[in-house]
């Protein structure tokens, strides 16, 4: 079948009549028409046209020597440097449609899947391990152009460092059961974005200090799958006028807690379990987390460059842009912008063939986007607050420029080159990128994308090969080990 | 009559019905009623019910020689150390009771006309200053307990350096005719908040660059004077449920352009017009700015511990206080913390007699106290986010928690010492504060109370004297001026 | 006899023949007039001439009723706010005749001295406990006005937290053996300031997670005692021309390892030993800390008003003062030293007697000011060294104005106000402060004076009452504990 | 001739007798053995003796058709990417054997001369511009490997903005008199690094706010060129003992103030003179910039791998890596040091040819390293000395080594790995790189290297074309300008 378009992304996903759980009760009917949902399936619907128009199919798209029809590129196992620069145009085409704000765009997970296939090797052999299913996964994924979700976070009862986790009933999902038809889940897990929204659900566990051998365990099963529910959190859609809330109403992506009510696997859908050494494994020397890196910074660079355009646009409204302050703000903005490039540059420059023949982007450089990125995001949300300043708190609404005090409005918000309806156009995109709800939970999400700074930080040190710099120093003082 | 009660407050607030304009339309019937406000005013109301409770009274008014009724404390015009204390402790009581999220909480603004009338004597015998108008709005609010609003900002075409803010039609509001009745107000100013909620408006222009005469007047007016509007800007109560939203269902205070459509100011309510040097003079010499900011600081300091109390909660909630970085993090709210009370207390200490007789607090450690808050405040905030990380992001509902899935939540949301309700609640009230459009209102709120940041660290340095600890340096170098 | 002159001081002191180790060999004759130490050492002494400067004697000394002879007030025991204060401006008076850069000033041992005599009552009837020595020290330090130094740090092989500190042969100082005449001292201790250079040395050990019985003791011994050496740093003295040095030259109090070789301490000058647990409560409950707080918060206040002198003076020298860049830099040091100010005040306003009788300052305020030097005053270092920007390396030595090419200096490096031979001295004065090795090793010492900050940030959160903030919110939410 | 070596580098300078005046005597005698500059001097040696070393004279040196001699790489005009990775290659060479920090290497003049030769068509048939002597200059230069300094900062009389710099005397050097022989200069200028121990000078100004056309001028003259006068600033060199002070004896530069007392320069080196248009293109548009940037930031990133490894061996000295705090500082550097290396590189890869056909590295990445050093490096400096902690402050000296108390040294200042010799080694190494009198210098060197650092910010941001990313928005919005 190959590439989706926008409407059988929606009308498959109605059809899944998915359990997900909104404000207390069950959602019924089309999902595709729920105030909570119809906007980021709009946009989501949007980007799978892409992969259809004819003026784009050629980047969005490539050919399998055994197949006909074009599939999505973010399904490339890339095996040349041009292969990786061929998968970020498209990945920067579709952020770009979405200025960056869609953290679980198509290409995200479907790199994952791509990943999951181009490391399978790895499980070959081993105890309790099916490579052969994620194989089989891959190839259902680029037949259907599936969507998915993914969840990594367990429940934190208790985030103390000696806290083992223990308790009577499972809190955190884990194999309760296993049966000749599969294996049963039973538990829940924190917050899958769009959760609820995807054809599938992939499911693997991120390695802990004390590892359970129940929690060791990956597979992807169908978000319908019976016993998987989806409680989802308040919305932050701000309502439908994208003149009062541009980005909430388009891209909200809602959260969910994944609950796994005796939720049966079946073995042709199990990737591995009861392999703590295995899951370990494939966490850490698979291809996932490259590529993964590789597509959240390429997104990161997009949304970067919208920041920018905000920034800039908001300055240029209120003729700012000759405080010296304000220059510097600006260009702490293009600083991180131009060193995002950079980085992503040379991950694509330094790539090497893995051991599996496919072209892998250098950890590295990601790795120090990935450490940078959770601290400049929530400082440009900063700089626009501080551009923006006490115009960010008095914006009147659509409604207000449609009714009889509009000439007041026109008259009293103009600004020096724009009306006072785009400027109020302005502010409010500013506002929502940065001060609503929708806003603050962006950059919530973009400050522990890839998990907790501090442990980032700790794992860049340790990862960092220091010996040539250390033995010129050895070398300069002529020093000799006790 | 003396103080009000609550209901008293909330019959005249609604009998008054002022012209207010909300998301396009006027608001009719009871303004205690309408979702937008109901929140507030009921907040409002139960500050002036603390002045009538018998255990209290005694801590919120004095008695004035000549009056039988006793009047709330925040229009004393102190003239002792112990006054200023009594003063600070009357204010702390309220501000506890609002946990120091009510802005316009009533003693700010009878403090600044109690300031205003102790500093009266400096219009005496000036062009166009009616100091008598000062002393009988005094008066009258005194034995009316009548609420104000008052508002600063102007409209900001340009911000530019070289703008001098001509255009042929008035925006920022200013006096553009004078009759035998009194002055005619025409434009509008930005940023009143609770705008409309209040029996009167202080309207008082601060001195600017480029002070255009027609715009240096002060006079205050009830209300539902013909010709004045309050345009709103889109309310952040997030909805009725004090689960959902513990903070903005009852603390939003609503923010409003004003709007003077021809306003007629009769000449016994205007303080001066037309008359650059006293308008200047009245804002820096008088006692307004600095018993403004005792009100202020008292309140930030209060709202302070309530930030610790919740960033202390959330920390025992997930039991994280033995890792390093979140002792720093607790401790830096605490450095925040003891040093404004440290400053505060200093600029009691340190209060001296003006020259009218009353006994004003020393103003820079209040200046201090200012250019710190706006710079901390946010920190605390996002240092509220750090410790909620992941868990400020997948917070169910209040309906939730009476559904179904009630089981599924108490499971899987628990946490050591709470139960999965009472761990939502307390991460939804830390969501509030500083992650839903109320709360991230509240720190910019917070960043600009009285104005630039950066102007706010100009005026420190230009206002503190210096000499002696450059001539410590003369003496030491042995310099000769050449 | 009462307060020492500072003849009388380096008339002991060149007697005593401390064994003094610097660059390799044992300093020989009077270390008076060592390049090393003659400018601290004449720094010191006119800090004890000044105890007898007939304008002062009123506020530098106090009479005991059993004493004819005047005593230096840094040994009054406070029994009441007005001592405290009284202290307080004696200490402030010494600061300022050295600039609050010299750390070992009389009154830091003096008050350690007076508090560990306020509080020995702790050490009554426990075992290996001698408060009575305690008691003589102090009078005899009265008696003679004495000058100490101390040590409080371990040599650290290995800082990992795993590290017991066991070797064969001792490396952090212990007790090797007892006997009739007192207890065997060997090994030793890091960085005594001043180290040599006073009549006594006070050696008490810091509590550490392992505690080593051996190691909790404390005494006082001469500084001549047989087996007691020390061993210098490198001198940061940059020369004595006090132009082109004028802090080195007189402030450079040099630190030293002390080296203990098998020292006989008299049972008649021992604390207490072998006692771990009154060696940790004689650390935690005594007032020592809260006094020593007490004057090295003095200290830092006068130091940060030279800072701010320096800065102001630099800013007027180059005419920089309009660049709201300087202002904001500038305000940073005023907002500091307010601060400092406000907190030190406070301390004494909340001071209560202790449980032997004396006043002591309120210890949270001081801790909170202990917590913020470390931290502003390398950025205070840094901002004179971004005003000063390329200036500060260009300066031409006190030879060169005296040489053929003075008239080019005075044509090329004049300023607006000053010849060019003031413009230099204001530039080498910031240069010492901040950028030369003294300089340098001040930021280190204010940094790590009372200890690592991570440490202290800790101390402060865990001491820290937050029960009623936390309560509120209980209150608030209507919390109940599981 | 060619390449030069060490010793003909030494002996030529030594037969200049330029006029150097340092602490007030003018120099006599052989410029090499004098203790302030042997140190420099013997390094520079060194790295024009790598030119010669048969290993890597092909890396190191290239050959012109019209020439048998190899030339200095630094000399290449690049005209294809490989030439520019070419000339990267050896800056890295040349910066490594000093640890990067020798600011004026060789190649960093050498880089400026050939960047002004390939742009010297700029200045073709323009008034009182004469190309052909810069082309001249470069082959003398490539001729005779010469050594040069350059000074760009004029005496700052007074910093306000308003300071037109007239005054009676000139103070900044300026062209007082044009005559058949040359043009005759006299004034001053300010910090030339290394000033009077290279071949020439070249003189050179930077536009400013108002440009006098008398100080619109460029050329090259020898350094003992008659009334030319090097006034040098104390020395810091610490001492000879490479123990001691590993860096400052081997690489302390030297900043000097060059007075011109009527100096004449003869025609034939004149570039240009009375024409401020010139000189602004000269400097906007010639590759100057762009060729010294991309040498300044090879040079920077070597000195960050150095830094990077005194950090790394400090931690392990005193074993602290498994802290989280610093491990949290060590990615700090790491973070640093790949952001420098991946926007070099990008610099390279984008790079494109100049209209004189030169291949010209892309300036917006250069400027972003260029705004992103002054930060890091100070804070790498003080993450030094934050790991250092009080171990910075307690070192002995070579000699104490060599004394009777080695043993005591030996055994107490001991570390896990290392002798307690080597330890003190590592120790005063990074004193001597953060906090000695060369350190500091060393940091503000770097934070200045290009001029004051909030003009760079604004500088990139108005060099940053955001045309783009602005109109993304107005799209997105849909905004019609007024």
């Amino acid at each position: 079948m190959g590439t989706i378009n926008g409407k059988d992304f929606i009308k498959r996903l109605n059809e899944l009549e998915n359990e997900i759980w909104y404000d207390g009760g069950k959602i019924k009917g089309e999902i595709s028409e729920h105030p909570a949902f119809k906007g980021i399936l709009k946009a989501k619907a949007s980007l799978y046209d892409l992969q259809n128009d004819p003026d784009l199919k050629e980047e969005m798209t490539f050919l399998l020597p055994d197949k006909e029809e074009p599939i999505g590129l973010s399904y490339l196992q890339p095996k040349t440097k041009e292969d990786l620069k061929r998968r970020r145009k498209m990945m920067e085409y579709w952020a770009r449609f979405t200025h960056g704000m869609m953290g679980r765009s198509p290409d995200y997970m479907n790199t994952a899947i791509m990943s999951f296939a181009s490391s399978a090797s790895l499980l070959e052999g081993r105890k309790n391990c099916f490579p052969e299913n994620i194989q089989s996964l891959y190839e259902r994924a680029i037949e259907q152009d599936l969507s998915f979700t993914h969840t990594f976070i367990t429940p934190q009862v208790n985030r103390s460092q000696d806290y083992l986790g223990f308790s009577e009933q499972p809190i955190s999902a884990k194999v309760i059961d296993r049966n000749e038809k599969g294996i049963i889940i039973k538990g829940a897990r924190l917050l899958a974005t769009q959760g609820g929204l995807t054809d599938e659900v992939l499911v693997i566990t991120a390695p802990r200090s004390f590892f359970d051998p129940d929690e060791a365990f990956a597979f992807s099963i169908p978000s319908n799958t019976i016993g998987l529910k989806f409680i989802c959190r308040e919305s932050f859609v701000g309502g439908e006028s994208s003149f009062n809330h541009p980005l909430s109403s388009r891209y909200e992506e809602m959260d969910s807690i994944v609950v796994f009510d005796n939720v049966l696997v079946p073995w042709d859908q199990v990737f591995y379990y009861d392999n703590v050494e295995a899951a370990i494994d494939f966490m850490n020397l698979s291809s996932f987390h490259t590529f993964a890196y590789h597509q959240v910074v390429t997104r990161q660079i997009v949304k970067t460059e919208f920041i920018l355009g905000v920034a800039q646009l908001l300055v240029k409204t209120i003729n700012v842009s000759e405080y010296q302050h304000i220059q510097e703000k600006l260009s702490e903005i293009i600083i991180g912008l131009e060193t995002m490039k950079a980085l992503l540059e040379k991950s694509e420059n330094d790539a090497e063939i893995d051991q599996w023949g496919y072209m892998r982007p250098s950890m590295i450089p990601l790795q120090v986007a990935s450490s940078i990125f959770p601290r400049i995001y929530p400082r440009f949300s900063e700089i626009i607050q501080l551009i923006g300043a006490c115009g960010m708190v008095s914006l009147p609404t659509e409604r207000a420029f449609d009714s009889e005090i509009r000439a007041e409005l026109d008259q009293y918000l103009q600004a020096d080159s724009w009306t006072a309806e785009d400027r109020v156009k302005i502010f409010r995109l500013a506002w929502d990128l940065t001060m609503s709800s929708f806003g603050t939970r962006q950059t919530q999400y973009e400050r522990y994308f890839f998990g907790d700074p501090i442990r980032l930080s700790s794992n860049l040190y340790r990862n960092y090969i220091q010996d040539k710099h250390v033995g010129e120093i050895h070398k300069f003082l002529n020093l000799k080990i006790k």
